[in-house]
């Protein structure tokens, strides 16, 4: 994460799709460089962004029986090794505490990369019969892996998300609490974000380190590659096994728990960047923008502001009063265009635009930020405001979804060769029917640069030849580069 | 933090107030003792009253122009020596990574301990003129302190906290912010937390490692030792001269910015626990309860059972329609008894009690844990329980506050001897008239323990002779043992 200058202008996304990411993270003001490598400041705009996603995934998991907790950051580097399979997948990534109150630690203390191993310590001391399961706790707090190659929001040292920890007397409780929250993510990701994602399990080389399967959804990004947005992994008895974690059943025997866990990041909000933005900068689905609405009033004299400001005020108020989030955008000092462009560089979704002749035809502009220029503007009665507006960002926020989804299939090919797999994921996805084999997938990944994104749980039945060795195979996978 | 096991029966605060304390946190489950020496888990209970800490908060803080934001916790070594009292303050308490993905450091990084000098950097890049000020943000985050006694809530090595940070172009709208800041605290622990607070400046001696001035809002416990709950400081320009934070007046002169911070903690929990706590457990203010109300049904046979949970059921859809946060504790093979001790440890402020009778009567008992025993207890409509139940919290809230403000007197005196001071500080809080000299000051905590906790706001005039010197004094100070 090469500290990047703001530029004049932002570059657009067919030129240098990278660059245009850049520029707009930092133009929207949502996030900035922080002085410690791969660091990130998350500005006030970034994280209201952050604390909608937090709520609407918040209150899906109360409907879903889980209660909120805090873990230490601090873990004992010993835990870490307590999972054969863990500790291999993180012991690279770790940042480690040696000095504290300014002396020597007797145990090198590391920061979480992710809460099982303590969490598991605890569970063990609380988990005594049958009747302390299921526990269901998530945590939203901070982590740290020490990446090399960072990027805001997609990749940085330290990150922000929620982490579920839950345990159970049984595997299928965990086997379906595990898919529970996978189906969670996807209406979150589908019904607030307007991101269409595919929810598919993870092939054995791209599982959760401890974990006996992973489930992800994934989405396309506006360049064609992948985004793994959330994840949720079915523990087995592992963390179990290796913490302890005990409990004695109806018949009073001993038995090991079944845990699970599942996260969503703030890689999300990098997600929904690359997912709807152009190349006049962020756009956001109305559900999660921080502003749903920005009111600029057009006027030339003294006279026509003081009238066009009172009626953009009444608008305010009545929109405000609705629960919409709304700011009347009364800046002396630049044009109406500029604040145009201010407003649209930062996603909000609705403009409503009001000079004086629509004060007098008690009337405004709706300008919605998906359809820039003309197409996306039409006149509104001031008197019906809230309707209109509600409508409006309604309707946004489902034709983001279905510009969403329509890009994807027109970027996703169902590939029956190996030249075809080659050439589909250097636009967007291959759907591949696979035999299964390691040897196959890392081949693809050496040769392409593409991976095994995960194996559908929509699959089209029957069977097919394996794409790269021709073997029978029962499963298709979605193939593609990712970030 | 020595960890200590759960004993059978809580001590009573007479008895063993240390001791009471430390119990109760474990058999409420507000918390638990950590893998690593003075940390904690915040289990749900415990998480669930911050959460609703939280949202009381943030709405103040929303509601005075303010908005939420994130920065980094990995701070580089050199930002905490930029300002020199803040240096002398921090650097015993830091904890320091010197390694990350396997690799020695060139630069340590140290956990935040409180973030004035990566905010100090950040803001010196976003403030160019006076149209970027003034800047309001909070952050919601956990920091870090090399504390040698921890105690859970009240000092950890990890806490939790909110810390705002703004930055103005006048000496008096920042003096201004830090006391609208200490205003929201005293507005928050009044009508939120029903803990009477004293708002005060701290003295010279107890000031942030960095301030021009401290202010801070001071709790007497149910032993009479204070606890200051928030502060609030007005830095000066002391950290815009370390980090360079200018910008261009109207004139177009440089000049530095004027920055405060302002904080509350997990340590508030403690204050909770400690001024409304009594010997059966925890007491909730209701306003902050994760549980406001708790239903349990009483019956002997399978048929009373049946038709008190139907009962009890309704009730709890009744309340809970109304946005009271309601359970119906329906546990099999647990006694009615057993369910009240419970919940009273807990400390939901309101039980519902229903029998057979009640069933047959249409009636409820309304039990206040805020007076146990039959005092407490009276009957409730079931067609107007929610008026009932609404009604009963508003008193409890009321009432606790009350309770504590009356104890508070009976412990405070106004002194006008040094052994009167030294007899005061016994049991509460002596009020007496200092002359301001650090050195009548740095007398009396040598040889009472006691410190002076704050100068409150609210003086009544006049002047007096200092308790210790008996030089003229012009204002009096609240004196005390502290956590």
């Amino acid at each position: 994460m090469a500290e990047k200058p703001i530029e004049r202008k932002l570059p657009s996304r067919q030129e240098d799709f990278a660059e245009w990411y850049n520029q707009l993270v930092l133009r929207a003001e949502l996030a900035d460089y922080a002085p410690v490598r791969g660091c990130m400041i998350v500005r006030p705009y970034g994280w209201t962004l952050w604390e909608n996603i937090q709520q609407a995934l918040d209150r899906r998991f109360k409907a879903t029986g889980h209660v909120n907790a805090a873990f230490p950051m601090l873990i004992p580097r010993s835990f870490i090794e307590k999972e054969s399979k863990h500790v291999a997948g993180f012991a690279p990534e770790l940042a480690v505490v040696t000095v504290g109150g300014g002396e020597e630690l007797e145990e090198p203390l590391v920061l979480r990369p992710t809460s099982e191993t303590i969490i598991g310590h605890a569970y063990a001391r609380w988990v005594q019969s049958y009747r302390d399961l299921p526990i269901l706790i998530n945590l939203w707090n901070n982590v740290v892996r020490w990446e090399l190659r960072t990027k805001l929001f997609l990749r940085t040292l330290e990150f922000y998300w929620q982490e579920g920890h839950t345990a159970h007397a049984t595997a299928q409780e965990a086997a379906e609490e595990t898919r529970r929250m996978l189906d969670v993510y996807t209406d979150f990701a589908v019904n607030e974000a307007a991101i269409p994602v595919i929810p598919g399990r993870k092939s054995d080389s791209e599982r959760f380190a401890g974990a006996d399967q992973t489930f992800s959804i994934e989405a396309m990004m506006g360049d064609g590659k992948a985004l793994q947005s959330a994840t949720s992994h079915n523990l087995g008895q592992n963390f179990a096994r290796a913490f302890e974690i005990r409990y004695l059943d109806r018949q009073g025997q001993l038995q090991y728990c079944w845990t699970t866990s599942w996260g969503l990041s703030t890689r999300f909000i990098g997600a929904i960047i690359m997912v709807h933005g152009d190349d006049q900068g962020l756009v956001l689905p109305p559900r999660l923008a921080p502003l749903q609405t920005v009111i600029v009033p057009i006027f030339k004299t003294e006279a026509e502001r003081e009238l066009t400001i009172e009626a953009a005020a009444k608008v305010r108020d009545a929109l405000a009063a609705a629960g919409i989030r709304v700011r009347l955008d009364d800046r002396d000092g630049v044009s109406p265009g500029f604040k145009f462009n201010d407003w649209e560089m930062r996603g909000v979704p609705l403009r409503v635009e009001i000079g004086p002749r629509d004060v007098a035809a008690r009337s405004v502009v709706l300008a919605r930020r998906d359809r820039p220029g003309r197409e996306g503007k039409s006149p509104a009665s001031m008197d019906a405001i809230v309707e209109s507006v509600s409508q409006t960002l309604a309707t946004i926020q489902q034709s983001l979804y279905d510009r969403a989804l329509a890009f994807r299939r027109q970027n996703t090919r169902e590939v029956g060769s190996y030249d075809e797999l080659k050439s589909a994921v250097e636009t967007g996805f291959a759907l591949a029917w696979w035999c299964g084999d390691a040897e196959c997938e890392a081949r693809i990944k050496e040769e392409t640069r593409a991976t095994t994104r995960c194996i559908p749980l929509d699959q089209p039945g029957g069977s097919g030849s394996c794409v790269v060795c021709g073997r029978p195979a029962k499963e298709q996978a979605v193939i593609a580069r990712a970030y």
